[in-house]
């Protein structure tokens, strides 16, 4: 039920108002699909709430462009017409960010990967989003290319009310541990596994 | 990687054109919430394709509305304004169902799940719409109130280029076989744990 009920009542000291506005680092990790496509599901309901939401894809492929961005980019855009719900950033590693001088499809993504971690915690200092998706971010730090540990401190230490959705496989343990809510998506059953190929609509 | 790659390929005499176009069943399962969210993520991608997408919500709350519902039924009118993307029904069984002449906070679940189920026989049969979520509707099936056995055979039976995706906790044995693609959302850590309450933009 979408209220929900606490198990338990902790001794922390909050009123349940400031309980349930905590702000949340939310972990979507494990080998299935799914991982993603739940994070941007999420911000529908930001969106619904008007909340500005930053989508950063920690991807390498240049110009590979999913359903959800265009969906995503025409609800900020009725955002900007109407004023209903909320504006909507979504930015790419690929070929460099759009903020970047560095652009091309020779970047070296270790350094873009970084680059891409520093302008999310200068966002986070000013409290530019209310909803950031770090979309395959797990992966940068699992390759070594951002520190784990730096992020977890940036992180728990981001001011106001700003949730963080982090979403790839092999998420790491520090990263588990500083989570408030981490979902695993198990595989029970996939097409791929009897021959089937990815298809338009449903991969992407 | 979005387009994937088979791990075997299937003597079953299809062209790989023919598996790629397999209309799929997909059913998210398991104890975690992200089941739905994740189904109304991939509507995002459905709606970038201009597919018609028809959602039926098996819920019992009445006057609920979820983020995701305002959503994408924006998009939709986006879809009527622009001709952009796909477009977008949303019904749920609440207080009765949109088409349905029994309406009110009094109506019988058990009757109202059936009359859902028997329109989407329907629509399967004249091929309305080429994404059906089927939100919560496991449950109907686990209460015994619409017949897994009849669920399944119609839905192996349904014509044309129809994907139907299927949420809830405690899918059938018989749905899960049946299904091409099967999810499992598993909690490995939830606020709730700790006291936390549901938030507005997070859980609803």
């Amino acid at each position: 039920m979408p209220q929900g009920k606490p198990e338990a009542v902790p001794e922390d000291g909050l009123t349940t108002r400031q309980r349930r506005n905590r702000p949340l680092l939310i972990v979507h990790t494990g080998p299935m699909k799914g991982k993603s496509t739940a994070a941007f599901g999420l911000a529908l309901r930001a969106w619904n709430q008007g909340w500005p939401i930053g989508v950063f894809q920690f991807v390498k492929a240049a110009k590979w462009k999913v359903g959800e961005e265009t969906a995503l980019l025409a609800l900020g855009e009725v955002h900007e017409q109407t004023g209903r719900g909320g504006p909507v950033e979504w930015h790419k590693m690929g070929a460099g960010w759009s903020w970047s001088r560095k652009q091309g499809t020779e970047i070296d993504h270790a350094e873009a990967a970084r680059e891409g971690w520093r302008e999310i915690t200068r966002r986070l200092a000013d409290e530019r989003h209310t909803l950031y998706v770090l979309d395959e971010f797990t992966y940068p730090m699992k390759w070594g290319w951002v520190d784990v540990g730096e992020v977890v401190e940036a992180l728990a230490n981001r001011p106001g009310h700003q949730h963080v959705v982090i979403t790839g496989r092999d998420a790491a343990p520090e990263l588990v541990a500083a989570a408030d809510l981490v979902t695993e998506m198990t595989k029970v059953k996939h097409p791929m596994d009897t021959g089937a190929k990815g298809q338009k609509g449903i991969e992407w």
